[in-house]
């Protein structure tokens, strides 16, 4: 038994390969084979394809609501099929595998996390019979994960602790005169828009407003403190600021999306 | 171990999240770590957003496809965060839970139903330790859920029962001069259009016919009981008037949708 | 116990369905009324509506990533309420219920299949008390399948082995003058366009290419040997020929989709 990791048995996917065909349900499969207990939970198969920041995103805002011992499998992967690496991340008691492409590199930043790069014997010794060179995700990934969530593997066999990893695509906000620039990451399925701006970053305002799409936007507990049909801000169930519109759409209202520019100014 | 619920361990979940971020996936986590044997099973998570009916419905109509026992979470909560009330239902064996309007009112009134509204401080004893303005799902009602369902918890000890609960949203079909007028809630994958009009409903005619979308429509028993293109309308698999089209969308033929009036005639 | 098949609790599930309504989760729930053990595992809910051969495609191409004992269930059933048969198909160590409507045909040229028409008698005795003309897979095929991976029903005892059952809907590919000729059978989230022709018979080719939608494109290993933006295709990681756009999408590129013509041609 690992000293770092005590499996719960729960392994998590995320996914950009949406819901038609069987490319998850496959994944789901092989890691049934080799852990038959093994309890799956989909945390979204519809992140943005080809682009694993939103992936990272989600994860590192929600790994936190899974029990301790959880395997975070994530497969958001332009790359496969080359030599890019497979990133075993480690902390808070929950193991993460991903394709090393920055995926990741939020997670990391948010815990006390070991990062492994799996040895390619490793990946040889506990994946599939046979490897194809377009979906690791169900070849190498999900035997990985079914290995590690039984227990039956340690987290720390599978490599040296290294700190050479990809890092993330998406900066960081910056506080440029005053202000505090981020970006749209995400909606959801309310049109509701989810920006990389935390709750701490906010401590530098007195009375925080949120620009975006040419509003100024007040800060909000939420959706009902305004009427239907008006916008809103709020530090929302992530941790981070959302905008949004009571009972209908902020993003089609604002015409904004994925990287859509979002400044934090200081309220009159 | 309750009088009135004797729980199976199977949690089912209905939402209008859709499939879009890790909504639907913490609310799972959140449930594992209460109850790490819970079997969730997803009924719906594209019911119509912010409309608790189309839910509700879906949740009378289907409930008793699962074991005696199960817990059914469902969560269209556009009031969330607001003093509405969090209710939970016991009867013919299952619970549900819900927020206070209107969700749960057809379950309430198909079975021998005990309403109970869920006390302030039953609700702070078992929610999260910090719960957001924004997701009661994931923070009230999933843990609340996994403790039903794990059968630590049992549904008397939250609350007094009650008759104080918000009514349905919708409309029960009325008869006008010798016709039954009812609407269409739903459409599924197919195009089939799902009405609000029952089996019992159907019995003051002798020959029932449906008017939709200027269409006179014969009641049929299975779809291919007419040639491939042609309407036909059946009291369907869950017991209500549906209109179809064989092997096509009625849906998009006749341009209707939610809401959408509904006649039963005399035929001729 | 039966001789043919030894059950692993894994139960897959394949819908023509979407994901509106409650139709896949009141599945479950029939499933787990007969066995509360089940591992329920979507294979997809998103094939082609109303056309078994998508369905039965990927039924075949992904089963053996499942654990030997699996029981899938595939519904694509616009005769469902007619006189057509349930077939039971055992091989390879899996059992495979659908309807017989070529769904299965793929399958049980792959595999040293025994095909078994349930006789109505068992579909009597195992099915729902009451089974609609309308749902077949909730009334009937889920009850069967929870009663086979209980194994407290032998695929056996539901029938004797028989070699008439409907032929697939879709032709194998036909070499014509030098040439090989396919189609697409389906798209992914990505785009990328999945034929019928497979590995084998790539093998009368010395340096095969493939031509759809007026380019001739050359076999790759992997997406990223090509520039993103440009056309490739592959043997893919289900054994088929697929064309797809390094981090784009060949369907919207090229226009095409399911039946879509595709012809390997000798390479210069």
């Amino acid at each position: 038994m690992s000293e770092m990791f005590k499996p719960s048995g729960v392994i998590t996917i995320t996914t950009d390969f949406g819901h038609r065909g069987p490319f998850v349900g496959t994944m789901k499969g092989v890691v049934l084979d080799r852990y038959p207990d093994a309890k799956i939970v989909d945390l979204t198969h519809e992140a943005y394809v080809h682009w694993p920041a939103e992936a990272g995103f989600w994860l590192e805002r929600s790994f936190r609501y899974f029990p301790v011992g959880t395997v975070h499998l994530a497969v958001v992967d332009p790359g496969v099929g080359t030599d890019r690496s497979v990133l075993l991340v480690v902390g808070a008691g929950h193991v993460f595998l991903a394709p090393d492409n920055g995926l990741l590199a939020g997670v990391i930043d948010a815990i006390d996390a070991t990062v492994i790069k799996v040895e390619e014997h490793q990946i040889a010794r506990f994946a599939l019979e046979s490897v194809s060179a377009t979906f690791h995700g169900r070849d190498i990934f999900a035997p990985l994960a079914g290995e590690l969530a039984s227990g039956k593997l340690s987290p720390e066999a599978l490599g040296s602790p290294t700190r050479d990893y990809i890092p993330s695509l998406i900066e960081p906000p910056e506080y440029r005169g005053g202000e505090l620039h981020g970006v749209v990451i995400t909606t959801d399925n309310f049109g509701n828009l989810f920006t990389n701006i935390d709750g701490p970053a906010l401590a530098a305002f007195q009375r925080p407003m949120v620009r975006a799409g040419g509003h100024d936007i007040a800060l909000r507990r939420t959706y009902a403190d305004v009427s239907p049909g008006d916008l809103l801000a709020l530090l929302n169930s992530y941790g981070v600021v959302e905008i949004a519109r009571a009972e209908q759409s902020a993003a089609e209202l604002l015409g904004l999306g994925r990287g859509a520019p979002v400044v934090v100014i200081e309220g009159g």
